[in-house]
């Protein structure tokens, strides 16, 4: 283990070019203090709030919040954790109760109605995670009109590197977020490009357009992107899993199949989504038989949350999407996850059905460290 | 003024689809307390601290923070703005010394190396600032290959709404960002995006593309968005006014007029930039005469910072540039800006040739409050 330098002392150039003292809030906009400060798999935290009686830390790679330390010497609060394994975390401070990103650090995530502060360890699957000196595909924020629910909508979509550059088709893989999530939650939360360029620039995805809709139809656009404006986040989003997104996905594709160089046959679409994400995926792949060759369910509710059409019958469903040009139905879930029973019933009835599956169990339970882990393993089984 | 509701009881629904006590960190993700609380011009802040022996308010509509009062009540910090003009704003608190953002808002902006919590008071010119229900354009994160510099760039484009659905050609606008930032500037602190849709759908602006170039030359992308990984982010990046940009800059109007639609002629092409990026603008546009039939210099530099031929006989360029298709010379500076003087006196050389400009001073000094100003007024004089 290295020791950190944890001051960073920010060498403003007073003689530099322009005149820095004039410049707008520039004293605060250099942070005078590094943390996390990570030194291989070693992390260390550190918070200048030398008035504050308990400060916690709270870290989605640790089971409980832990209590950071105050030091004698300058008051600051420290913890240190040692041999993190390869990721991406997240955490938070709780200072006398309230929770607090870290703000010696710009690097943040925003997960529902909450900021994180976020950090990456290398090695192992996370240098797909973090971005490589690779060919980098482009990342979109579009908008298109939804006929069915009457208004404009956002979307994400990655197209490959040298998609602009020649006339080819591309495969699609549709991937959808969980609940409290949005049409950013993939490529913020899930690096999902910078998956996708790491893969395709190792060789081990196609290039492929990834699409990446908002599926909570009360939405436009993510919380502060649409008309609605800066509004509080909410977890639970009305008109998510009533059918209507699913009923209404179609349109997507349509749009998709419309406005980019796609190929429109079920080999070379792909739908695939976590939690909330993959129960949405579960129900439109089986409502639209020989539209998707390739399904993934990651963390996936299952059960049927309201009634519509698309709910019913799903076992005839599942068994016409079976005998359609289905190339791959994965499900991924953690051995902790809330919604392992679900997706152990799932299991147990498209075997009886003889409908095959392939199965991946993690460890951990309902979480984004799963989530990039299940889409960096599910990438390489595509379109091929 | 109405009463604002500080505690918004998240209303989190255990009844609900998924169960929601096992999702990942839920207990974190909604916000329990409502900070800003903007009711038409008044803005209540409200920071949870109890512990803290001083917290000020830092926002960037005021000369100097001020002292928040702590209620006998809650404990609670409370400040009250009254009668704020229309604007983005942009604030920090500041607790025993320590800077951070809002712990009750999920709503950032990163100005350099620091975040900020910001909110709207609408109205005005403001109303340009805040997403409308109107056709949204396409914003993009792209990357291309640099052959004057050996790697690949990022750049941030807008295409406007309709862009995908026709053939016609568009002008392009080129819009610079200051020192310190980078290619997400203009669209993020900038809301060019916002401003482009609202001015596009009223008819007050042409439907354009506007790049948005990264002007650090030793940069690939903004921090935390390249192969340097999560870096504590520097005011002053090397290589940004010694000429490499400037000189390099056809091949980014090459990359742009050969993956886009646009009409190449100076009649439909135009450059600005703020600050450091209304120095590129000027050396740029001087430097390629019939290039581009629009330039906006935003609160410029414009003494040369570095030793470059792009920096050499610029008066003489200047003459050839009035000679060519120029339309428009418009240059903005606030009366308190610390480029003031350099202005002053670009606007006296250009009076003594003869070159032909306008003028547009504005309050304030070298702030984004200007910067959204000046991008609203420029727009509708471009490409009609």
């Amino acid at each position: 283990m290295k020791k950190c330098v944890h001051v960073l002392y920010v060498v403003i150039m007073l003689m530099s070019a322009l005149c820095v003292s004039a410049q707008q809030n520039v004293g605060d906009k250099s942070l005078a203090m590094v943390s996390p400060c990570v030194t291989g798999d070693d992390v260390e935290f550190v918070l200048d709030m030398p008035n504050a009686r308990q400060v916690m830390l709270r870290g989605d790679w640790m089971a409980e919040p832990v209590a950071m330390q105050q030091r004698d010497a300058d008051g600051c609060w420290y913890y240190m954790c040692q041999d993190l394994a390869p990721g991406v975390y997240t955490y938070t401070y709780v200072v006398d109760g309230t929770t607090m990103i870290d703000p010696s650090s710009v690097y943040t995530l925003r997960d529902v109605g909450q900021l994180f502060t976020y950090f990456i360890v290398g090695g192992g699957v996370a240098d797909y995670y973090m971005i490589q000196d690779v060919p980098h595909g482009t990342v979109s924020q579009q908008w298109y009109h939804s006929a069915a629910m009457g208004y404009d909508r956002r979307f994400t979509v990655y197209t490959p590197a040298g998609y602009d550059d020649g006339d080819r088709l591309y495969p699609v893989l549709y991937l959808l977020h969980g609940m409290g999530g949005d049409e950013t939650a993939w490529s913020e939360l899930g690096r999902a490009a910078v998956i996708l360029d790491n893969l395709i620039a190792a060789g081990k995805a196609e290039p492929m357009i990834v699409v990446m809709p908002n599926g909570n139809v009360a939405q436009q656009a993510a919380p502060g992107s649409s008309a609605r404006g800066l509004v509080p986040v909410v977890f639970h989003e009305p008109r998510t899993c009533n059918g209507e997104y699913e009923s209404a996905f179609g349109e997507i594709i349509d749009y998709i199949d419309t406005h980019y160089r796609t190929y429109r046959d079920a080999g070379h679409r792909a739908i695939a989504g976590l939690s909330m994400g993959g129960y949405h995926s579960y129900y439109i792949s089986a409502n639209m038989p020989a539209t998707f060759g390739y399904v993934g369910l990651f963390s996936a509710a299952i059960d049927a949350r309201g009634k519509h059409a698309v709910y019913e019958h799903i076992d005839a469903k599942l068994q016409q999407l079976q005998e359609s040009d289905l190339r791959l139905y994965w499900i991924a879930i953690g051995s902790d996850d809330f919604l392992y029973d679900e997706v152990r019933l799932l299991r147990e009835r498209l075997s009886a059905m003889q409908c095959p599956y392939i199965y991946r169990e993690s460890d951990k339970g309902h979480q984004w460290s799963n989530w990039r882990l299940y889409l960096t393993e599910f990438l390489p089984m595509l379109f091929r």
